[in-house]
């Protein structure tokens, strides 16, 4: 059986849910569905809910299908209720690659996860344009990211239950300022600049796909930048979230970036920012490719 | 003219906003003027609901006050619509206790603050439990702060319109857990444990209170722990809203807390943290004490 793909698509009254469907089809769940009409609304209604999802898929109702053409597609999760939550430095390459910029030739391996988080509404669609920011940043990078996204509440969450608390799979750009984010020390002002977190196209349920070992890379402009494989990780996605519900409650609905590996632009010699009309297209096997260029 | 003092308490339905009254009296602004009903829709109104609303509380209609002692306080704003924006380290005597911790003895001055968030939702109401998060940190701490309440959109706000965006003030306290603080080192693990920011009792409007020079402090058990002036901070409160607004926008409803003062328990000799039981007291002049305990 295909993975699921779930969607979140614009009309006249707001934000709906749907689900991809093969020939360039989109599955209407507001209309085939209306406890799932949003994502969010999907999410809260737990497995039931996924599974009558999944007979709708396979056996759509009449006029409940649209052109994919024809919708316009927003982030699965277009305004996450809390913080974007976020894990910094959680490939080794790339905690190289950054000590190298300063001087450091031995990296040590984090002992701890370092964890920080964006804005709720710095979540953009997949194609919105990203602004450059200028002015404000002269040095926007990107960052090709496995996105959790939370389906069951829950606080100290032990490591070998971490994964029944994951809905499902999505990709994240998280799109940094980045002598914003090293002269403020905490990491928030240069990683929250306004729209600066793509993220999408669709959500793939856990039960659907093993995020553990997955070639996860971006390209800018076609050329390669990023590649590496999520087995990378430093605290794999059960880690993070046993280390981050401690003492602290995960939601239905959470979304949780989980590092990005090598390849930024400003670890590049000599370092490398993004400008106006650039083209970051993101990829993570299983799940799909993301793509949205900087824009004035 | 006193100033005026809004605060948000709960009834059957939800929050609902009001003003505080001499007399140990409750202005129901839900009842008195609907538009207003919670803290949020208060501060969306804008100027021309708060001129409405001091004409009501001067003049009160009949029906729509209650005692004091009948209602639930909450914070005045219960649940956040974004991430609660933070600003560590600034005041020089706190930047400089917490870098004797470390065996610094002569402090450099920030150069731009430091911003991170904690959690939408760990705000809590004057008076209600925090946990001690007994096996999650070793070392609770408090934080006495003055929180900038947003109350005008805006972005790449200049320094000199930056009171315009706030609506108002209030005391918020950025419990935190300072092991976990340090060994993740962005600090979002330890400041957004669940419930660890009490905030309140009420805001004053920006126009009824200069916050530029105010007595802060904090008692721990009866004892002063905390004591200074919101005049030492590092960067104002327009230093703040101008560098954290950015390239970002901040939004009506924002709750910017300013950071604290020296006096903290980490930096005592010996260190001292918190049990159950602690009772913590902050005090801001001219906005009021916000008392909470610590409890299992």
């Amino acid at each position: 059986m295909a993975a699921l793909k779930l969607i979140t698509f614009a009309d006249a009254e707001g934000s709906r849910a749907g689900v991809l469907l093969d020939g360039g089809r989109v599955l209407d769940l507001g209309a085939a569905m209306p406890p799932a009409r949003d994502m969010l609304a999907l999410i809260d209604g737990g497995p039931g809910v996924l599974a009558a999802v999944r007979t709708l898929a396979a056996n759509p109702p009449a006029g409940t299908v649209l052109p994919l053409a024809s919708v316009a597609l927003q982030a699965p999760i277009p305004r996450p209720r809390r913080n974007v939550f976020c894990v910094g430095r959680n490939y080794m390459d790339h905690v190289a690659e950054g000590d190298r910029t300063r001087g450091i030739t031995q990296s040590e391996v984090p002992k701890f996860p370092q964890f920080f988080t964006k804005a709720a509404d710095t979540v953009i669609a997949p194609g919105a344009p990203v602004p450059s920011h200028k002015g404000v940043t002269e040095w926007l990078d990107y960052e090709v990211e496995l996105v959790a996204v939370i389906g069951t509440a829950g606080r100290d969450i032990p490591k070998d239950k971490a994964l029944d608390h994951v809905y499902g799979w999505t990709i994240g750009n998280d799109v940094t300022g980045r002598e914003l984010q090293r002269r403020h020390g905490q990491w928030f002002k240069g990683k929250s600049l306004d729209r600066s977190c793509p993220m999408g196209p669709v959500i793939v349920p856990r039960e659907d796909l093993d995020a553990s070992d997955l070639a996860i890379g971006l390209k800018l402009n076609g050329e390669q930048r990023q590649a590496s494989r999520t087995s990378k990780m430093i605290f794999d996605v059960k880690e993070i979230i046993h280390q981050l519900s401690a003492g602290f409650t995960l939601l239905p609905g959470d979304v949780i970036m989980t590092g990005t590996p090598e390849g930024v632009g400003y670890a590049m010699v000599p370092p490398q920012t993004m400008k106006t009309g650039d083209v970051m297209e993101l990829t993570i096997e299983g799940i799909g490719t993301l793509t949205n260029a900087i824009a004035d």
